[in-house]
């Protein structure tokens, strides 16, 4: 196993732990929406968005407690938009990580809802002064989570996503299309720990960059995993993008060039961290990382 | 025109002048969804949750701009509720207001996303130094804010009322229901005025136990115009609650005794107010409006 493999192991189990204490039990009345919460949270994942922030948290030096709890909140908002995104109305997906997807699982009406309290706690676990003694703080990662995950980033981009299916987008409108749709909530992951840390503006100016690029690799990444990744490993049909018409970075650029563009990106990500030195190395095996994974 | 009414009306303006300036233009590739969201809350509503805001905040001199800010985020928050909840899969709804709803007017993708879009927004609002100066203020709002709205709150309070449908809800199970469903969320918009202006103990344990019996009685009072009110004038159709034979206050205590009883509650929530002095006649006033309004 290489070290960002286990680094990313380790994370990942020392996050579900957290978003396990975190995300209420399953009793009373209304315990179906929790245990569809659970079920979306507790279901496996790679758990990349918790890595970035716990990765970028350790070059400033925050505490554990502080960077698992923001990676869980994280975390549960990019569970919520996967269980929106997959419901009848949205992508329609019956299968996510090798499992029944939420409202396969429960029903659609506890899909929706689980959402939206997956949403709402990502927003309390942030702004609970277990997360930071400086409420100053607390409220900057508000601000910014919900700027990543609203109608200028994460919302906004599966709107266009879904319009793009009638719609033919250059690679411009994709490019704002992803940045929006994954590469904002990545941005927030990455520069997380620089506000947990309350780190120099240089300091999340770099971070800024690497996110950047690390998001657009990303993406690309995950388009070439759905021309070319196989079901078993990735955990969801193969060619689904394909078959929808989507237009996606493979397709306008051919998998050859795709390919060679999410490396170029991932080696410009690992640059911009030159001012941290060897301490940013796991943000570099990660920007390597994700353009290299087969699922 | 009564005094509560002149005051319902210039608050409900001055919000809505509110909503429409936070809310962002719609313009871009993802300009849907924020019609969408322009649209659930910029049509109308009787805001009686930024009037509790506002009234309240009124008590504690604290400025226009920032409790109609904060009124503005509840209602965001109360809005993105209504859409969701009136999806097919949830209450299925045609009509809300007197108008399509949402996903009529749009479609069900857009509203899930446009939902998802103000619930963020609430909190973006709400965290941004706009709102007050001091941050240990707004995370206090963000924090009330996300439980009210959560699990434990508006969300846990749904799906209970889903799982409704196929149970047999005696009177303490409705009860937590709706302290739930609709309680937490106005106990908040009671409170909210207390935070913002950084209240004694005392005053908020007032409005806490004034917004408790106020949430009962406007609860009692909505299941009441479902039985007795008229399209008309509710702007939705009357008698579903009867139809899809959910258990309600006025099921289970008959007309009667269900107005009665919401006609002591009121009475018993403009009580509590007695610390305020006259300061307090609006909270009062709208105690006893809410049970006697017809929509």
């Amino acid at each position: 196993m290489s070290s960002i493999d286990a680094a990313l192991t380790e994370v990942a189990t020392a996050v579900t732990n957290t978003l396990d204490r975190l995300l209420p039990a399953p009793v009373g009345a209304e315990k179906r929406v929790i245990e569809a919460m659970r079920y979306a949270c507790l279901g496996g994942g790679k758990r990349i968005r918790p890595f970035l922030v716990v990765a970028g948290s350790r070059l400033f030096d925050v505490h554990e407690e502080s960077s698992h709890r923001v990676a869980a909140a994280i975390e549960m908002v990019h569970c919520y938009s996967l269980v929106h995104d997959d419901l009848p109305a949205m992508d329609d997906s019956d299968l996510r990580r090798g499992r029944a997807t939420v409202h396969k699982k429960f029903d659609e009406a506890t899909a929706v809802l689980a959402g939206d309290g997956l949403l709402t706690l990502a927003f309390e676990v942030v702004g609970d002064a277990a997360t930071h003694e400086n409420p100053a703080v607390r409220t900057e990662l508000v601000l910014a989570l919900a700027k990543a995950a609203g109608v200028a980033g994460m919302v906004g981009g599966q709107m266009i996503d879904l319009e793009a299916e009638h719609a033919r987008l250059d690679i411009g409108a994709i490019t704002r299309l992803q940045r929006m749709k994954t590469g904002a909530l990545i941005a927030f992951s990455c520069s997380a720990g620089a506000i947990l840390g309350q780190a120099s503006e240089q300091a999340r100016h770099a971070l800024v960059n690497y996110a950047h690029d690390l998001g657009l690799a990303f993406q690309i990444a995950d388009d070439l995993l759905d021309y070319v990744g196989n079901e078993a490993t990735t955990g969801k049909p193969v060619g689904a993008d394909q078959e929808a018409g989507k237009a996606t970075f493979v397709a306008l650029l051919g998998i050859d060039r795709a390919r060679e563009q999410a490396q170029l990106l991932a080696r410009q990500a690992a640059g911009h961290l030159d001012l941290f030195g060897e301490k940013a190395d796991l943000l570099r095996a990660m920007a390597h990382f994700v353009v290299d994974r087969k699922h």
